[in-house]
């Protein structure tokens, strides 16, 4: 507990343990965050939503609560970003568009009450982009504002990078929470798909959307996956399934070291120089540990069936909103939607079946040869400028298959920004994954 | 045991008993369903494939195993048909179509490789309709040999009807089950959606295609769904779950008499005059057990999104069908692919997501009013001619939502041919709808 820094950098294992305690108050905890938030946020704009009154009310009822002696979730009085496109009933939830500014969901999504249930203050609402597609908010990259910090989960990757709060909840349909995660250089954990139930939040895609966290420690990011992870009939990928524990699977060692797919995607052509050169560094200093896993031509189709899925599936759910308010859409979500709304039947199921024999395939490499596939979160560091929030083709097949797949902080490009080295691992083995994430840190000489 | 009749109409239950005793041999047991083929099969026309002197060695492995003391399944040495688009690898599997004329599976469906474990002896495959859509195979209605045995497993249902197999398999996208159950007066049981592995089935529909059982009693439906309810992760829809008791569920009291919701279906008005008789004095029989639904606007609908998804899905499923012999498809199916061919992928999604919602409100019906609806599996009895099967529409809702259906040949249309009467039960509540049968059938004073 000695010589530990400020209160807004404490890790969220350390902040539940300081709390639980009563080392340090909820209020004071949630303050210091407000503290840090009020200093950069007119830089960074990470949040959609923010009334500190409601955040400080929280705090005091989490300590309330703890006085009175009645029992603490692990995240009980940790401060929680989450994405505007989570609904919250205490918060509006505006989905990053114009069409539902105002708009107040009578009930939490389900993530957002385990959240509160597991004892968690719920600071406020990051911002997404527009309909978490590729329109950006304002939010930028608290590494470097002119550039951007990536996205659909933009708010929530800049607000943990910039130590407003330890933890955040995001989602990805493609790459929008490794990529920010990357960009912002945070750890990133997006489980597999159907994990985390997604009841309560703007669908977007059945198929592809996934429900993701953003954190500074592998610690925090399975502190939180594990009070997420749940059954939830209400989402209809949702499986009945055993606790995972996250934590104990954490910090345990691996059984034997773990042995690691490179994966150069075919869309290899689009890395950025130094960031090649970075990976070849990683990859040579993993030794044998590593060894290079070729694509197969049918990875090429893959983009393609994740584009079909994609289109197909978001004009369908917001079907309503093109009929409503088309011209209040930005052109690149209207013209997403035009083409899904054009898709035939026939070819948005071979893209289905595509992507479910792709998904066969990576089971037989995850069975037979590798505990994770090593590959790039992002073609380089976050780029330059806000009109875009950059290139999500590397988180694509990993989105498409369901795979879980996490982002570490490991690496940084020529311009001294950090570089995310992604980790991809097996369905249903998202806690060793995790795992091997720790190994990988470790092995490396960094904080992971 | 004493005073039991012929072989070939022992129900499975007795059987599997009697061999299991020893006071029975499989072959004489199946040498007699063999017998009651030959006799019946001129007229009835059942059998796509069969081999009697496989089903006869199959028969004496069986009886060996037993002389040899080794472990014994629930329906060692019982004699089951297999709908012509189930794998086997020891026989061809057409699919109903000259264009897999010949066809030969390399491995089991699971069912069929869920059977041989159980010691079942796999007597024949039986006739289908054309890929088990609209055009009728060559069987007949045992009942009366100018009528329609319904379909699409219409093989399945008029062998187990003849008593020449006490068990058969089938499986429903429409009504392909609970439609010839009903005409050829004996019991058919489809289970939940995602409940009986399809993997080694032929596609049609993931949404909708289901598999079912045929038999004359529900103590030997639920004696053969018992060993075919499983987990497989080669079916994408099938979830692990703990063994489901059919046969101990069947056998108990209800916890409380059932109440039963009565469902004239939005197709009411195609009901046979004599039909809706038969059902009227059925309600009125049942008092106040019984309470009449009344079907809202939405139900109408539904019969549009069942047709859409249906044909959307068999499209993409009979795609290379489609591309390498179109020429050689029945008018009736190259016409249903042209229509799934040319939909929009936007009609499809609405059509899932409008299925989606329909079943939320029947799982609410449930949850708070019955135990079981109760509708006729058919308009009538089984329409004479053999160039259509019937009209399944009594099924679509249900099929549509996946709930467990089984149908009792509990009533008679005015040509003194059976009438189904059809119970539909909630999701993951398989084995109490059979008891619910049970109930009903006792009540009625039959035999079920």
């Amino acid at each position: 507990m000695s010589g530990r820094g400020p209160l807004h950098l404490l890790s969220a294992v350390e902040a539940a343990s300081l709390v639980r305690e009563g080392a340090i108050r909820a209020e004071e905890l949630v303050a210091a965050c407000l503290a840090r938030i009020r200093e950069l946020e007119p830089t960074v704009q990470a949040w959609a939503f923010l009334d500190p009154d409601h955040a400080l009310a929280q705090a005091r009822a989490a300590d309330r609560r703890r006085r009175a002696g009645q029992p603490l979730g692990p995240l009980h009085g940790v401060p929680v970003g989450v994405k505007d496109i989570l609904d919250t009933c205490d918060m509006p939830t505006e989905n990053g568009s114009p069409l539902h500014a105002g708009r107040r969901p009578a009930a939490d999504a389900t993530v957002v009450s385990r959240l509160r249930a597991a004892g968690a203050v719920i600071l406020g609402k990051t911002v997404t982009t527009e309909f978490a597609y590729y329109t950006p908010g304002k939010t930028r990259n608290p590494r470097d504002p002119e550039r951007t910090p990536g996205g659909s989960s933009s708010g929530s990757a800049a607000a943990v990078a910039a130590g407003m709060v330890p933890l955040a909840l995001g989602t990805q349909t493609n790459g929008s929470v490794i990529r920010p995660a990357a960009f912002c250089g945070v750890v990133g954990f997006k489980p597999g798909h159907g994990l985390i139930p997604r009841h309560g939040i703007l669908p977007l895609s059945r198929t592809l959307d996934q429900v993701g966290v953003f954190a500074r420690t592998l610690e925090d990011v399975a502190l939180l996956t594990e009070e997420l992870v749940a059954f939830d009939e209400r989402d209809p990928d949702s499986r009945p399934r055993a606790r995972i524990a996250f934590r104990e699977v954490l910090a345990a060692e691996p059984p034997v070291p773990p042995r690691l797919g490179f994966v150069r995607t075919p869309r290899w052509d689009r890395m950025a120089p130094d960031a090649a050169a970075a990976f070849e560094a990683l990859r040579a200093a993993l030794g044998d540990r590593v060894e290079e896993v070729a694509p197969r031509a049918e990875l090429g189709e893959a983009f393609e069936w994740h584009r079909v899925i994609m289109e197909a599936e978001m004009a369908a759910n917001l079907d309503r909103e093109w009929a409503q308010g088309r011209d209040r859409l930005s052109p690149a979500l209207r013209g997403l939607l035009e083409r899904g709304r054009a898709l035939p039947a026939l070819e948005y199921q071979r893209a289905l079946a595509g992507a479910l024999a792709l998904g066969a395939g990576f089971a037989e490499l995850f069975r037979t040869r590798y505990d994770a596939l090593l590959t790039p979160a992002t073609p380089g560091t976050a780029p330059r400028g806000l009109g875009s929030t950059g290139d999500p083709s590397f988180c694509t097949l990993w989105t498409l298959c369901g795979l879980p797949a996490v982002t570490l902080p490991l690496l940084h490009g020529a311009d001294g920004l950090p570089l995310g080295v992604q980790l991809v691992g097996a369905r249903e083995a998202d806690a060793p994954l995790l795992r091997t994430a720790r190994w990988l840190a470790a092995r490396l000489g960094a904080a992971g």
